[in-house]
């Protein structure tokens, strides 16, 4: 390979998670094309899940009356118009209600699991999602995994990414038509940087991880 | 490069997500090594967050004596005692609190952030934190998107992992000290695959996208 060309293949998943920046503006001239975006949502759906029950919903805003009205909902923020892309990220609260036997059918008919192994995967998940106490927790959790898999193909692909959560909530809702079944959990810009944020830095793992027990500071 | 030769290169973003499964079974005899680990960790810190103010903490659970306690709180799942490495990820409610002078001192001390810029973010952060009425779920939010980004780093260099939410979170608080202003919001076991799982399937865009509005069929 010749070492001053660029390397064409995409950055390592280390590379990717060094290079995110929470994108402050976005080019408004500079659209995404729709099978670069069908890819990243592709990706967000391989994220893991609680009983692979995939609460995920991405309710995806291109259409610019939409974002105008989306910003109306989201503190005005000017990312909010200029990114081609919003994606109103939601968390079903109830799919075992309603995808269960389907996700179990599906994992069936590719051979990924026998007939047995269903039953006892139906059970398992009935009664886990039972001692459930907080179905909007529940859902936000793995539906967050999908978000973060987004933003980080988005960045190995070249797509900026901007996660916002000041949003009114009720407002997204009324005007998107989001049943209160659906936990709105963030939104998240995508298109192209119009400037570069420096990277505002992190708190070194002596201050956020602890061994074996709270508290006890960590050594590798 | 000769093509018999495997790649040296670490997988790309989308080829970690397309690998990455939720390992059923870890190697007991094959530890993590400790440079392997920290690096993982130092991964999940780049994850984003609200307002920068990095909610996650991550109890390192390895001696053997503490991952059976850990497993009797997990509903004795035996991975949790066959994996080298079990990372209790906790979401911090307040860290506006204790965290927020110092990331923003770090952010004007390395130049990213100018004292009239931290002064704005103070007050933003202040203002969009106090509208928080769920603070559990304010910290999950970004402590899934760390526990994410700690997955995919794991499965790029690798490393097998399997995210459990299957524990009892009041006996995990009490045996490992966790106060109760952190949320426990899963366990991640991390080590060398036992066996293989095969993949199980995702729904379709069709089914977890929607174009514009709630409910309306999404399109490329």
């Amino acid at each position: 390979m010749n070492p001053t060309e660029p390397d064409p293949r995409p950055p390592t998943v280390e590379e990717a998670v060094r290079r995110r920046r929470a994108t402050p503006a976005f080019d408004p001239a500079r659209p995404l094309p729709s099978p670069l975006l069908e890819r990243l949502l592709a990706a967000a759906t391989l994220a893991p899940s609680s009983a692979n029950l995939q609460p995920w919903r991405f309710l995806v805003v291109r259409e610019a009356a939409n974002r105008r009205r989306l910003r109306a909902c989201a503190r005005n923020q000017p990312k909010v118009t200029q990114a081609p892309v919003v994606v109103i990220v939601l968390g079903y609260h109830h799919p075992d209600r309603t995808h269960l036997e389907p996700m179990l059918a599906m994992q069936v008919a590719s051979g990924a699991c026998t007939l047995e192994r269903a039953a006892e995967a139906r059970g398992r998940a009935a009664s886990a999602l039972r001692d459930v106490r907080d179905r909007a927790l529940w859902a936000t959790r793995s539906t967050m995994l999908a978000a973060a898999t987004l933003m980080l193909a988005a960045e190995s692909l070249g797509v900026a990414s901007a996660p916002m959560e000041g949003f009114d909530a009720e407002a997204v809702r009324r005007e998107f038509g989001v049943p209160d079944d659906h936990s709105v959990c963030c939104l998240i810009a995508l298109g192209y940087a119009a400037e570069e944020r420096p990277f505002p830095g992190r708190f070194g793992l002596d201050e956020v991880c602890y061994a074996e027990h709270f508290g006890r500071p960590w050594e590798p």
